[in-house]
């Protein structure tokens, strides 16, 4: 089954709730930061208890490799063990690289993770260098990888270049239309396209705007909980069912901070997604 | 010394030319190939010949990271192998990483190419996300590193975003108008701030129209040789003289292919930058 397929049935089936791994030294619970073990090891235990923890509860895992890529190689060899134990698990792993290359470079970043060490279910990509940054994964994604390419993110300062108004309409929405056509290829037996897009949950009122320019498009949607995002925002973008993975980090992997640094603290990243699979179906 | 002062003193003085190091498996010559090593050792053992040929000739180097992900774990043990070597030698290694996340994301991704096994002098980044994505390099940049924004790139549907008209602008105004506005606050004893920009060599005349609102920006300038751009194109970016790095990879690092198969291939390597410079210098 394609990767957007099986993405889409288990966001319906089991959970919408993205668990993100942008897991941080600070992050970790006594019992772990006091143990006698190298850094890969401890970044690698610490996400293994989450995974154990919230596996029947959450449909996806995001990996920010930027968490990795902080600590060199040793980093890396945590985050290809990380992506490894998902999939080994069965479930569905997003790599948040936003990497954002052209022609034959891009080719090398598909290789790079859609295969071997760093292989992922779906990436991030940037597409301000437009066709070029994308065309380069088609091979993959005909063999059922997927893709979310950045249409409008979370953050503030997002504004600066995705707000420009072009031909009475934001570039955000130029970027959205061009994701939606590049994927139109690409579209499952869930209706969905390979294609996905990022689409910041802080700003649900711009995405009631480009909404009907990508109706086969599946949402990646980051902003829920510590950066603001609430789960009736999310009905914003649920209005005709499902369509997107929502996720969180912080608010579920540091969610035993100084509440339980015992080998149990996964516990409590269990309860929080459990309890934002709640506050998001609830608004439905 | 600052990056940006140390690289505009060997830009100018030594050579404008950025060796491209994007290397990939089909160009090593006969030799290498069917050494009897693992192929982070070939990688290293490539790049540090084409290194000690041309570290007198050469300006600077740009180590294209897709090349050495595609490879998964040896991949990255090569690549940071290599920026080591760089600047073991004294020479400028500019990481064409690309990277483009927000607030404490990309602190992880400034830790990760600033310090430790992928430490390098310059980093490429991708400000779609906005000033967001540039602020948490500004630590860094205080300390003497440097960074090349994305302004215009080199490929032909760069244009599907950066050429966008707002207000009368292409887009890529506006982010070289940002882009010169954030690296204000970063000018170096040269008069360039540490807060570079990517200009496509393919368009020169669009460097032109938006060349006065960036004065103290340094260039990093990609699609000379293999991608169509050529010395006389380069005289149109360098009318006030040498203010940025003219990158070549293919032309380069596989100027042997065919002709040199054996371990002196990187004299090739040599005379092909002698010649680039030659290039350049003369429309000057």
């Amino acid at each position: 089954m394609n990767a957007i397929d099986k993405l889409y049935k288990k966001a319906k089936e089991q959970s919408p709730v993205c668990v993100g791994l942008d897991t941080r030294v600070d992050y970790f619970p006594e019992y772990l930061a006091n143990a006698d073990l190298p850094l890969n090891e401890k970044l690698f235990e610490f996400n293994k208890k989450i995974i154990d923890a919230t596996i029947n509860e959450a449909g996806c895992y995001k990996v920010q490799v930027a968490c990795y890529e902080a600590h060199g190689l040793s980093g890396m060899a945590a985050y290809s063990r990380t992506l490894k134990y998902i999939r080994e698990k069965g479930a569905i792993v997003i790599a948040d690289v936003k990497r954002g290359d052209i022609a034959s470079t891009a080719s090398e970043y598909a290789r790079g993770h859609f295969t071997g060490d760093f292989e992922a279910d779906f990436i991030t990509i940037n597409t301000y260098m437009g066709e070029d940054a994308i065309s380069p994964y088609y091979p993959y994604l005909e063999e059922g990888k997927g893709i979310f390419a950045l249409v409008k993110t979370s953050n503030k300062s997002g504004a600066d270049i995705q707000n420009l108004i072009s031909s009475g309409k934001p570039v955000y929405e130029h970027m959205a239309k061009l994701v939606s056509n590049w994927g139109k290829r690409f579209i499952g037996s869930s209706g969905f396209s390979s294609i996905g897009a990022v689409m910041g949950l802080t700003y649900p009122e711009e995405y009631e705007k480009v909404q009907s320019t990508m109706p086969s498009t599946f949402l990646l949607i980051p902003g829920y909980g510590a950066q603001g995002g609430t789960g009736r925002d999310i009905a914003r973008f649920f209005n005709n069912g499902i369509r997107g993975a929502v996720n969180s980090s912080r608010g579920i992997i540091s969610a035993h901070k100084g509440k339980d640094e015992s080998e149990s603290f996964a516990d409590l990243a269990a309860q929080a997604v459990a309890d934002m699979k709640e506050d998001i179906l609830k608004w439905l």
